[in-house]
């Protein structure tokens, strides 16, 4: 059962859940992939409101999202379940069902072809309505230094949040 | 007086003030200057707290960012005052000083060179580490439509969050 909620009321809780990792979930082909994230920001753009995901074009998730410009974002309301968080940040779905793997449950969406997580039970779905490749040659260098070591660089994924809901039994 | 905060803890409040407006302000050159904005995101990136703030190619304020890479936002907490937020939502610092006709009282900031604005107490001081123009040619067409009759296009300034406080007497 889904609660729906307005996503404003837990941005508090998300941005701090981001410290432990939250879960980016995407779908193309029929195969739901997940990753474990820990950067992403909330709030308004063009009136609409949003999260913004940033991922890497090494990223599998990265090709799924360009194929169907949907994600969902799921976030643990309480304690977070280090192991699946751990398992998703260190697996590639190109050679891993983490969903599988890990015995998760997908919840059924409401507004767009990605499934939530059900293990992490509040689930913001989101339409990508922009996105943009991020600059290296303008960030700081100890930034670049730190998280660039390679050139395997961020796109800024604009999301507007179409539901946002806790996944209840 | 300053009662320092954690950013996060006020992440919805900041997302849902942004309907009636907070403020953005800057500081170069001796002069202050403050404009209401309705868009901005709240989170992590590079591991920091982050305040993104979307500037149109036409303002007062995004030359005074350009020239000092500081920012303040300030949010009401409990009413905002909609006299405040109608009169810096509609004048420039170009030709009006604001905070001298409106009689705001300007806070001594923590840690950078920007003071916040009594008036609306929760304070974030932020620090530019990325900016980059968005590229309307990939927008949705009824985005452009509706926010860019003229090509008058955000840059999206990425603030480190320095400190964050709520002013009190």
């Amino acid at each position: 059962m889904k609660q729906f909620v307005n996503p404003f009321d837990y941005a508090g809780e998300i941005c701090k859940a981001m410290k432990k990792g939250i879960l980016l979930t995407t779908k193309a082909h029929g195969q739901v992939n997940t990753m474990t994230i820990g950067w992403g920001t909330i709030g308004v753009q063009w009136g609409r409101p949003i999260f913004i995901a940033y991922v890497r074009d090494s990223r599998y998730t990265k090709q799924l999202l360009d194929e169907t410009g949907e994600f969902t974002v799921n976030i643990p309301v309480g304690n977070p379940d280090a192991g699946i968080l751990g398992f998703c940040g260190t697996k590639s779905g190109r050679d891993t069902d983490k969903i599988r793997e890990l015995g998760l449950t997908t919840e059924e969406p409401a507004e767009i072809s990605v499934p939530g997580i059900r293990e992490l039970p509040l689930t913001l779905e989101c339409r990508v309505i922009y996105k943009q490749r991020q600059d290296l040659s303008v960030l700081p260098g100890d930034i670049v230094d730190r998280y660039y070591p390679q050139p395997d660089v961020h796109t800024a994924y604009y999301g507007q949040i179409v539901s946002a809901y806790l996944i209840q039994d």
